[in-house]
C-alpha cells in the first residue's frame, strides 16, 4: 500500500523559451564556470554540465592535501554561484561522447542534451607517462578526493612513525618525495616541510617532526621550468631553507609501495606526490581529433575547433597560441579570459549576429609559493616580483578570486590564524590509510 | 644501492621515567579527554588510544551530514589538543582485547600496552535492533564518514529529481524520512528541511526544493522523550512549521533501497537517515562482562568497574546509576564530568593515596536544536527554556565547548554568516552517492 500524502505541485520551469538558441557548457572548472557567467542574463539558454556538483579552486588544492584548508574551503555548489540566473541550469553528469551531426552530448546515463553551440572545457587530469601501475604508490593533485589522499598518507605516515621501532622503517615512514619541480611541485614540497616543521613540531613523543625529509625531485635542469631563472633559483633556496632536498637533473625510475628508485638511487619512503605530469581530458577523443603531446585541441584565434564551426574548447582543453605562435600555459587565468570572451562573444554573435573576435591573453602575472611568507610571481619580461611581498599579493590575490563571499571571509580567516600560529585546521584522516 | 643521507637523529623521548605508574584510556571522546587533560602534568604516565586521530564534537555532526559545517570544524587531532603535556603520549590505534590477568590492552596490529590502571571511554555505536540488513539503506549519524554520506546522499538525491522525469520517482527523490524521534532525529529533520526550504530553494530549475518532504519518525508515543512534555510539545510544533512531517507511534517494519515501510504503508523514499538506536561499544565483551540491554558496562560510584579494581568505565561505555538509582543518560556532559572527575582522582590516589571519591553528576542543561533560531533547553525540574533564547544560549555554550580556540573562531564565523544569509557552505558531493 501506498503511503497517500499529496504529491508535490508540479515543478516550476524557470528557464528560456524552447526556441532560444542552447549553449552547452561541458565542465565547471575556471573556463567554463567564467563563459556561463558571461552568458548568464542572455537571451540563450545555457547548459552547464560538470561531473562534480562544485566548483573547485584548484590552485589552493595543496593547502588541503597538507592540511590547512578544508574541501569546503575551496570548493563551492556550480548550481549555488549560477543561481540568479534563470537561463542558466546545471547538471549533475559525466559525459561520454558528442554526436557533432545530430549537435547533442551523450551523457554516461544514457540521455541526450542538444545544442546549437558547444563549449569544451574539460580541463586537465595527472599523466605518469605510461607508468600507470606508479599511479596508486604516488597519488597526484587533480581532485578533492586526491588531495584527501595525500592528506591521509603524509599524515598516517608521521602516526606510523611515532611506534614503529626499526629505525629505518622510521626514516622510511618519515620520508616524502614530491616528483615534480613546476609550481604544484614547489608548493606542495614547500608546505609539507612547513606542516612537519612547524604544525606537527611538538604533537609527537617518540619521534622529531621537524627532522622528516622533503625531497623533491625534477628531471629537468632547474625548477619552475616556465619562471625567470633568478626567481626559479630564488625558489630553490627558500624551500631549502626550509629543508627541503632538491635533486635536479633525476628522472623517476620506479615508484613502488616501498619508496622510489631515482637515477639509479634508491630511496625509501611512505609517501610519493605526483606532480610531475599532466594531460587534456579526453574531449578531443569526443571528436576524432589528433591532438599535441598533451592531448589539447587545436583551436583558431576565436577559439573554435577547426573543422567544427559550433564546437569551442578552452582552458586547459585548448591549444591556443598567442600572437608570437606559442601555446598559452594551463593557468587558470589563461582559461577564465578564454571563457569570460566567449561567453561574451557568442552572446553578441547569437542575439546580434556580429561575428566572432579573436581571444588575446593578458598576462595578469604568474605566481608560485614557496613557503609561508614567500612566493614568486612573474609579470611577463623584466616585471617580477619575489619574498614576502609577492606572497602578500598573492594572498591577497587570491582571497578576491575565490568565488563568492562566504568562501573570501572563511579562507582569509584561517589564512590569518595560520599565519600567526603555524597551525593547521585540517589535520583529520577520514579515508582508510593504505596499508605498507 | 640504498640513498646515502644521514638518517634523522634518534626520536627524543619527553615521556615520564618508566617506573612511573601508567594510565591507559581507550578513547578519545568526550569522557577519555577530558581524564588525559586532568592527567596532563601529573607524574604519571598517561596513555590515549584511539582508532581515529581525532576528537570528535559529536553534537555537532548533524551539521557536517546537512552541510553547514565541514568535518575539520567539528574535529580536532588528539596529539594536537594534548600537545603541550610530555606525560601524555597519543597511539593511533584499535583496540582487541584485555588481558586483565597480565594488565595489558591488545591492538590489532599485535601490539600490547600494558597498564596499571585502565579507563574505558569507547562511547557508543548505532543499532539496528537486529536488522542489520537495513544499515546500507539508512546511515546513522556516528562519525564523519557517515555525515559525510548523509550529505551526499540528500544532495545526490536532488541533483537526480531535477532530472527525473517520471513524476512519482521525482517525488520518491525528493523524501527523506528520519527514523528516530530523540535529540539526534529532531535536529537532523529540522536541519534538513531547513536546508531543503533555504540553501537551496533557489538553485534548480526543474524542481522546487521547498516542496521537498522531510518525514520524522518515532515509534514512542511522542518526540524527545528524555525532555519534558511542554518542550517535546514546543519541538514538534517548530518542526511542523518548518514543514516536518512527524509520524508519532509508527514503528519502521523494513527499509530497503526504495524506501521505507511504516505501520503497513509504504514510503517511498530515496534517503532514509537512522537516529534511532544506540548501544554501547564492545569494550564489555573484551572484560567478559554481562551488561545492560545497551551494552554498558555497569560500575561502581567510584566509575570501577565490578570485579575489576584497575580498570574503570566512563561515557557512553558505562552505566552509572545517580542518587536516586537512575542510569545517567548517554550525553557529553555527563562523559565529561566523568573524565574530569576520574583524572583528578587517580592523580590523587596514584601520587599520594587518597582513596577514590565517588562520582556525582551535575545537569547542567539538556538541549536540541530545533531549527535555525529554536531550541528547548532543559535544566531539570521546572527550570526550562525554549524558542531563540534557548537557541542563542545553545549557540554560545557549543561555540564556548568547543576543543580550542581556533575551532571557536571558524565555527562562529560560519554560524553567524549561515545565520545571516540562511546559505551552506560546504555542499559538496564527495564520496560515490549510491546508485537506485
Amino acid at each position: 500500500m501506498t503511503d497517500s500524502i499529496p504529491a508535490p505541485p508540479a515543478a516550476t520551469d524557470r528557464s528560456c523559451p524552447d526556441s532560444a538558441p542552447r549553449v552547452v557548457i561541458v565542465g565547471a572548472g575556471f573556463a567554463g564556470l567564467a563563459a556561463a557567467k558571461a552568458l548568464a542574463g542572455s537571451a540563450l539558454r545555457v547548459t552547464v554540465i560538470d561531473h562534480n556538483n562544485y566548483h573547485l579552486f584548484a590552485p589552493l588544492l595543496y593547502q588541503v592535501a597538507t592540511a590547512a584548508l578544508s574541501p569546503a574551503d575551496i570548493a563551492e555548489p556550480v548550481r549555488h554561484i549560477l543561481a540568479g540566473h534563470p537561463n542558466v541550469e546545471v547538471i549533475l553528469g559525466t559525459v561520454e561522447g558528442i554526436d557533432t551531426t545530430a549537435r547533442r552530448v551523450r551523457l554516461r546515463d544514457g540521455e541526450n542534451v542538444g545544442y546549437d553551440r558547444l563549449l569544451l572545457a574539460t580541463g586537465s587530469t595527472s599523466t605518469y607517462f605510461g607508468h600507470d601501475d606508479w599511479a596508486p604508490h604516488a597519488p597526484a593533485l587533480k581532485s578533492i578526493e586526491e588531495a584527501r589522499e595525500i592528506r591521509t598518507r603524509v599524515l598516517s605516515a608521521f602516526e606510523r612513525a611515532e611506534r614503529a621501532r626499526d629505525p629505518a622503517e622510521r626514516e622510511r615512514l618519515m620520508t616524502v618525495v614530491v616528483v615534480g619541480g613546476g609550481p604544484t611541485g614547489v608548493e606542495m614540497a614547500g608546505s609539507i616541510a612547513e606542516l612537519a616543521r612547524h604544525a606537527l613540531a611538538r604533537d609527537f613523543r617518540h619521534i622529531d617532526p621537524t627532522r622528516a625529509r622533503v625531497i623533491l625531485v625534477e628531471a629537468g635542469p632547474r625548477l619552475l621550468a616556465a619562471f625567470p631563472d633568478d626567481l626559479a633559483a630564488y625558489a630553490g633556496r627558500s624551500l631549502e631553507r626550509l629543508g627541503v632536498d632538491i635533486r635536479l637533473g633525476q628522472a623517476v625510475e620506479s615508484i613502488d609501495e616501498g619508496g622510489i628508485t631515482l637515477a639509479g638511487r634508491r630511496i625509501p619512503a611512505a609517501t610519493v606526490v605526483w606532480g610531475a605530469g599532466v594531460t587534456a581530458s579526453p574531449a578531443a577523443a569526443w571528436l576524432g581529433l589528433a591532438t599535441d603531446r598533451s592531448g589539447r585541441i587545436p583551436v583558431e584565434a576565436d577559439l573554435s575547433v577547426t573543422g567544427f564551426p559550433d564546437v569551442y574548447a578552452l582552458g586547459d582543453t585548448a591549444l591556443c597560441r598567442d600572437a608570437e605562435g606559442r601555446p598559452l600555459p594551463g593557468l587558470a587565468q589563461v582559461a577564465q579570459q578564454q571563457g569570460t570572451h566567449l561567453g561574451r562573444a557568442l552572446r553578441d554573435t547569437l542575439t546580434r549576429g556580429t561575428p566572432l573576435p579573436p581571444f588575446r591573453f593578458r598576462n595578469r602575472g604568474n605566481a608560485a609559493i614557496v613557503g609561508r611568507h614567500a612566493a614568486v610571481f612573474d609579470f611577463g619580461p623584466g616585471r617580477r616580483l619575489r619574498g614576502f611581498s609577492a606572497w602578500l599579493l598573492w594572498a591577497a590575490v587570491h582571497v578576491v578570486l575565490l568565488v563568492d563571499f562566504a568562501q573570501r571571509a572563511r579562507v582569509s580567516l584561517q589564512w590569518l590564524w595560520r599565519y600567526l600560529t603555524y597551525r593547521r585546521g585540517a589535520r583529520l584522516i577520514t579515508v582508510p590509510p593504505p596499508r605498507r
